[in-house]
């Protein structure tokens, strides 16, 4: 077992290889039975790591995706920039096709395409250094901006506090410290001790697999929870705070996050327990006025009937409802923790003041 | 599939074989993939079939107990009342020793030896034909019972309405139509159509394995959501009623019931929606003041991290808090509905009328 020594070795999801030739990630289709380190070498391997979800969490597929592109425009061979700019867009277009719909995917390799074509008067040995520069540094961005949340979040805590969380928000799905997680590993490096009580988060129980996981391998003092307990443990005392990650926040508060936060929010009001959402300002979104304006994605019944088990839990025909996310009132949030600070209500204020 | 009728065909959990010699049983545990009738003739088999339970729900439990122990009698073969008095004995002891903390099964067993002794001036057949009787009988009062509420609690819903429930309250657990589902059999049979939300009920999955199972089967409208999408379909003002059966209810109302039932009736009373437990009079617990003095069953890590998977979906050392039930504030039920009518608030007056 990790030794308990109030020193965190964060996971490290995503980095590059020592001689800068490959990526190496922690395959987390394995976790929690196996820490799995992948070297990814060929574009074929990175694209079924991404595919496959062998690496998950939208800033973690964007740190890959630029470590990814970098290495595979270093094989290209190329010393002529017109064939180095096409072996680097098929490269980039090809990573880009594993998740489509992934944002940060294709943030992170057009902010690598712009640095080869701001550097196109430059030899290629050049551009190749601006470009490990480059993807170094979107890690590096991430680290800090979880490191701010951090900061900020810990500042709503207390030694000893109990801490129930929902989902996964911890540096497997992002870079150390993680955003909704990122006050508890702060926290535990400082010496404080919180409880922290994990929802299993069903379908997918990313709860379960990896955030009881995380916290767990740092020494952090977890329990894990099924989502329907989380109404006990806050009568039974035991919770002092809320912390959620999220998907996406509306101009007024309304933030939506994995499906059974809006319930976990419910729960704290409930029992007076203050619930806090944690995230990165580039997924608050002025455009969106209120959480009515979001869409729920909708997943096959699957994974609620079959996924994970020997055999099937429920007729194989009986129908399923199985939004992967909901939305949160603003009303029952008591805070929306960001690397530019914690917002207050009313959100409509405090939100457009970030920008 | 089940044709939609109109007319159930309910589940018949367990029955006398037509020749009176054995108990026919649906195999619970392997439901819903198999539905897998059973015969019980040895005191083995039905020892076996309680302790596993292949038969499970504390009335169906006292319903098979005196089924069984009738059997039994009838095999022992003794003319003289001293020796059918004993083998009865030992029969009805080991059949009470497959769970020692099952209430219904020592009652029903202890309804049957009453039985035996009353007529001990009576010869064997005799005895016999009272026993067959009585354990007809014990079956008869719980399908009257289950009725009963079935009629109350039909009166609080109206055609079209959409229902959640938790855990599993129906025919499977007791007799037909069960006690929280028994209102949807119930209006099913007079034309009235529901639109039913079941919660899979983690970590047992009571809702997913046997109530999605039961009102698929009989053609009622379900849909199986997994237990944090409450809120959501709530929300998605698709509720417009809870149903729950209930353990045990306290003098002051407080209802101890499956795991998850309170965060239910605190999502309901935010959103505005009725909810409703229901239950024998025998559940009703007078001695007990408050839910405060009802102790919560704790249980094993294995069953959240471990169980029904092909492989474990938490670290195997991390700490697991498993309780088997909750108690819902009486301040949350809109009204408890047993056999003798519905109770309203205040409960203390309305609960204790019924004796």
């Amino acid at each position: 077992m990790t030794e308990v020594t109030g020193k965190t070795d964060p996971i490290q999801s995503v980095a590059l290889s020592d001689d800068g030739g490959s990526v190496v990630i922690l395959d987390q289709t394995q976790l929690p039975n196996r820490e799995e380190y992948l070297t990814l070498t060929t574009a074929k391997e990175m694209y079924d790591a991404i595919y496959y979800l062998k690496v998950r969490g939208a800033p973690a597929i964007g740190i890959c995706a630029g470590y990814c592109v970098y290495c595979l425009a270093r094989q290209s061979g190329s010393e002529d920039y017109d064939a180095f700019l096409a072996a680097f867009r098929r490269a980039k277009d090809y990573l880009n096709s594993a998740r489509p719909t992934a944002v940060n995917l294709s943030w992170a390799l057009n902010r690598m395409e712009g640095v080869v074509l701001a550097q196109r008067e430059r030899p290629v040995p050049a551009i190749l250094a601006a470009l490990e520069a480059e993807c170094r540094l979107i890690h590096e961005e991430d680290i800090a901006m979880c490191a701010a949340i951090s900061r900020h979040g810990l500042t709503l805590l207390k030694d000893g506090d109990g801490v129930l969380t929902h989902c996964n928000a911890g540096p497997l799905a992002t870079s150390r410290y993680g955003t909704a997680l990122g006050p508890l590993f702060l926290g535990w490096e400082q010496g404080l001790r919180f409880r922290v009580f994990a929802d299993e988060t069903r379908p997918l129980l990313q709860g379960a697999r990896l955030t009881s996981y995380e916290l767990r391998r740092a020494g952090i003092d977890v329990t894990l929870i099924c989502d329907n307990m989380a109404s006990i443990v806050m009568k039974n005392g035991w919770i002092q705070a809320c912390l959620v990650g999220c998907d996406r926040v509306a101009a007024n508060g309304d933030t939506a996050n994995k499906i059974g936060t809006s319930g976990v929010a419910i729960l704290a009001k409930h029992y007076g327990i203050p619930f806090y959402v944690l995230g990165p300002t580039s997924t608050i979104d002025l455009r969106c006025p209120t959480g009515d304006n979001i869409e729920i994605e909708l997943r096959p019944p699957e994974e609620i009937r079959e996924k994970f088990y020997r055999e099937p839990m429920a007729p194989s025909d009986v129908k399923c409802y199985n939004p992967a996310f909901d939305v949160t009132d603003h009303r029952l949030i008591a805070g929306i923790v960001t690397e530019g600070g914690i917002c207050r209500p009313p959100y409509e204020k405090s939100l457009a003041a970030l920008f």
